[in-house]
């Protein structure tokens, strides 16, 4: 239909003739000539047609944006060459213009920006627009480039269910009633964990997979109901097997797909390390930003909001120096107090140092006068604070404090355009085994419930459950979590044991996971693995904000997909078939 | 935790120190030495432990079938080599051997053939077998090769939703209720048929992706509720640009995977060409036989059976010739009477040719004596009958007497011996448009309603709809549809002329495909594709009969999935979210 890309054709084709197809991106009507700016995935090619061409000069009188057209003519250098356009040097003298496909009444121009809703609404004229082309052959490249290297390594690419049993892993599931079986239910997988592992005791030996997950969570703007990771998973491995390899993995797909080299090592810190210096699980390196423990130096003042903490082993006071940042005006530190707010902060003390030689004299602080001259020395010493400094404040419970003030960080480094430009990977490992759920009265799993505690002893692991470390490992990237994996647990007697501490009893256990116990009893080797987000990885490596830049479909914070409009209803005879009916709504709660 | 693979040490490897993790294969226990052929996914290792190495020796005591161990040792030649293993020439003295998980009561050996039940129930032992680590093994090679040679075309791998709108295109949805939308559902797609069309009106050009599809259907032996098909689009295209691509690409997959040299250019073959010489429109190449028509021969005769149909033009009476079969018992050709019947045959008429020489008393057939000699003559000279051969006749309505004769040819090809061992590839083309639906009393789509007719006039579509030849067409192997095509609509006008035949009214088109009728006034270009069903394909390189051995989580004719056990009932909070209600069984009608 076409024997050149219009993004492609160059000086080397100067008099010969090509057939173009493309859509119409600009048009300019002149009395004697027009110009046609055709556009396909490659890029443009300008197109002009003579009047003494009758027939195609009226066609091209019936031209409108974004019409579909097919065009032969011969190319030609170009009078003034187009320095903008990889194709700028030449142009097609048209000698025959047919139009494929006419485009009327457009909701909106390509270059214009309308409001997501629009744009999901016409999502094949969204997509038209060369930056989403750019950012989704991103993605492509990226898992292409994903692909490769695992196939290199003798991963084999399984597919696993997507209509499977309700595993709860923490989030709700999708379901999705059975015609045969009345009353019973298949769940779309939040993950393929637990048919990965099972892959592992079948002997695979490496697997991976680009899978679609679902979740049924309310959705954040950057989450989507249906979303996509690489999950891998080896036999007989330890941590630093799976972390090495994935590493590799990454610093290949950064090289292959943005040509950027990281870090030859990636730097390591354990959950506790990352939670006390960056108050974050997933901490943006990219921030040269640091919390500060100040207990030890206000331990013994009388202010309390300090000391109380200070004292409290569940407590925590800690301190976050800006350095140049006393500048910041009564409104913007009430701005960030309010933020700080929405993290759990009760208020936000705050100290500038005005003037570090001048002592007490040089330091502006609603808070200073609490602290004897001891303290406020320990404070600034520990701090580094130095002239034209601030200092914030955080006590309170420990989480709260950490959150508050990562939080606070994160704010302050990008208001400040303290955020380097680079890539910032690191490993945060020792995550805690459980977290105790307050409201639930019981332990639930940081990772997984299939994640492998650090000791191997079961009596130990029950006596300190609290305390106890897992083996999971998180890959982080400029302050987002885009990996995730353990050592998994591998022995049935511990994985009943973390069943048993999660509160899952013996019977819940056999109904949901009976299939995996069994499995561990007939011979299941040591394995671990990791899942990748490939929708956030792709987003940054597109140089986006939102997911929604990568995913060709995606849905709105709904959960809904504006252009086939689905959710809809379906019909009577349709759920009949499925044995279900639609509740009544029932009145909302007072 | 290991140095080397069990299936892959060598006598490169001799007087080494190598630590091999696996499964215990077979064990040889005698009163000084303990033999141990150790698996992993590449082969099998002989460990030799002497009763000399008390710990290693107490160890092999405790070991039973498909226990995980590790052990170190050194490698040494074997006293006998074993001609049958890879590894054969070397074994491993044990220095240590460490239980790493144990295998207790097993439910089969790995080396029997289980029910399939079974083998679903306990898919990880299954899947250890060999044969079945080879089979998926073939599917992941047959995955990667494809994805190569499309990523070598610069094809983009886009995912499109899950959780999309119904669409119904012939078979029954899978649905999700709506936990945000009460009363609304999402539907599982059937195939991404509307989504890699508006991925080429977002401006692709190539597309392909590996494609989850699901249909709620009653379950034949190769259906699944989900398969996979490679889903492929192109834009600015006809019917032989597609085709001589993906020849092209399935040549390159069958020398990859399979290092076989398919034909040089596909045959191709009309529908109808297909079934009036074969009898079906996938038809087995590999088998010598072909229908031929013989109504013209028996027009004239008394006998209604033969000429009533010979004189319908809804009719036909068709010949099956089988050389040397005259020797078929009155029980077989009772079995192929009951089996043709099972097709819609109400008999099934036959002709021995005994003694061609010897003319009609060299003839047996309860049918002959209606022939004229005529009449007899001209069937033995158009079936081409010699001495020994037999001739089966169907007479009746043209599909019925298409469809068993076709499905005789089949049965009479594999029972005689008669399938030549090789790859048949081929196109079929010139599909009916519509097919008439005599229950519904309205035409139905035989592609899908997206397919374009061969004649762009919308009045003559209209005035000939019964007739009508679509753009629709199939890749058939050895008698299997492993992938089918067309070029689709892409006028608006044509698209709504086509749901109007369909019997889809203008309501229901907009309700339903609104958002394909808005994308294609907005700029559609000229597209086309095709999908190859992956599970088929790799089944029929893999050797074998059953999908369900290259899928690692099959379902079972029911719908169930032993292993996981799913579907499965959900609680009633889970439900209520989602807004919907188990509806009471119905008393079965009467």
């Amino acid at each position: 239909m076409r024997t050149h890309l219009c993004g492609l054709i160059d000086e080397s084709l100067i008099g010969q003739d090509v057939t173009l197809c493309g859509w119409v991106n600009t048009l300019r009507l002149q009395s004697h000539v027009a110009f046609v700016d055709l556009r396909d995935h490659e890029g443009l090619a300008q197109v002009v047609i003579e009047r003494e061409n009758d027939a195609a000069f009226a066609v091209a009188g019936e031209l409108g944006y974004e019409f579909v057209v097919k065009v032969t003519g011969q190319v030609r250098k170009r009078l003034s060459a187009n320095d903008k356009l990889r194709t700028g040097t030449v142009e097609v003298l048209a000698d025959k213009v047919e139009i494929l496909n006419a485009a009327r009444d457009l909701p909106f121009a390509l270059h214009e920006s309308p409001n997501e809703d629009l744009r999901m609404t016409y999502r094949y004229l969204d997509m038209r627009r060369p930056e989403m082309q750019k950012m989704m052959r991103t993605r492509t490249a990226l898992v292409r480039a994903l692909r490769r290297y695992l196939d290199a390594a003798g991963f084999q690419d399984i597919e696993t269910p997507i209509l499977t049993k309700a595993t709860p892993e923490g989030a709700r599931d999708y379901l999705v009633p059975s015609r045969v079986h009345p009353g019973q239910f298949y769940a779309l997988p939040q993950s393929p964990q637990l048919f990965k592992q099972i892959l592992m005791m079948a002997g695979f030996d490496r697997y991976y997979q680009i899978a679609r997950c679902f979740r049924d969570e309310d959705l954040r703007a950057d989450r989507q109901p249906e979303f996509t990771q690489l999950d891998l998973e080896f036999a007989f491995v330890e941590e630093r097997d799976v972390q090495d390899f994935v590493e590799n993995l990454i610093r290949h797909v950064f090289r292959e797909v943005r040509e950027v080299e990281l870090d030859a090592v990636f730097p390591r810190m354990t959950y506790e390390e990352a939670m006390r210096r960056f108050g974050s699980d997933k901490p943006d390196l990219r921030i040269p930003l640091e919390l500060v423990d100040i207990a030890d130096a206000v331990k013994h003042v009388e202010f309390k909001v300090f000391s109380g903490p200070a004292n409290d082993p569940a407590g925590r006071v800690a301190a976050l120096r800006v350095p140049g940042a006393a500048e910041l005006s009564r409104k913007d530190i009430d701005g960030l107090t309010e933020y700080a707010a929405k993290y759990g902060a009760k208020g936000l003390a705050w100290l500038k140092v005005d003037d570090l030689a001048k002592g007490r004299d040089g330091i502006n602080s609603p808070v200073a006068k609490f602290l004897d001259d001891a303290a406020l020395a320990q404070v600034l010493t520990l701090t580094g604070a130095g002239t034209g400094d601030i200092v914030f404040f955080g006590a309170g419970a420990w989480k709260t404090v950490t959150d508050f003030m990562g939080a606070l960080r994160i704010r302050l480094g990008r208001d400040r355009g303290m955020v380097e430009n680079s890539w910032k990977p690191l490993w945060v490992t020792d995550f805690p085994m459980f977290e105790y759920d307050e409201e639930e009265k019981r332990f639930v799993a940081l990772h997984h419930p299939f994640t492998a505690p650090k000791v191997d002893d079961i009596a130990e692991l029950r006596a300190n459950a609290g305390v106890a470390v897992s083996r999971g490992y998180d890959m982080v990237l400029n302050g987002n979590e885009i990996g995730g994996g353990s050592i998994r647990i591998h022995r049935p007697e511990m994985q009943s044991a973390v069943f048993d501490l999660l509160g899952i009893g013996e019977a819940e256990a056999e109904a949901k996971f009976g299939f995996l116990l069994k499995a561990l009893r007939l011979g299941a080797p040591p394995h671990g693995g990791l899942a990748f987000g490939i929708d956030r990885i792709a987003a940054l490596m597109a140089g986006t904000e939102s997911i929604r830049d990568v995913i060709a479909f995606p849905k709105t914070t709904s959960a809904q997909d504006l252009m086939t409009d689905a959710p809809s209803q379906v019909s009577e005879p349709q759920l009949k078939e499925l044995h279900v009916r639609v509740a009544a709504a029932e009145p909302a709660k007072a």
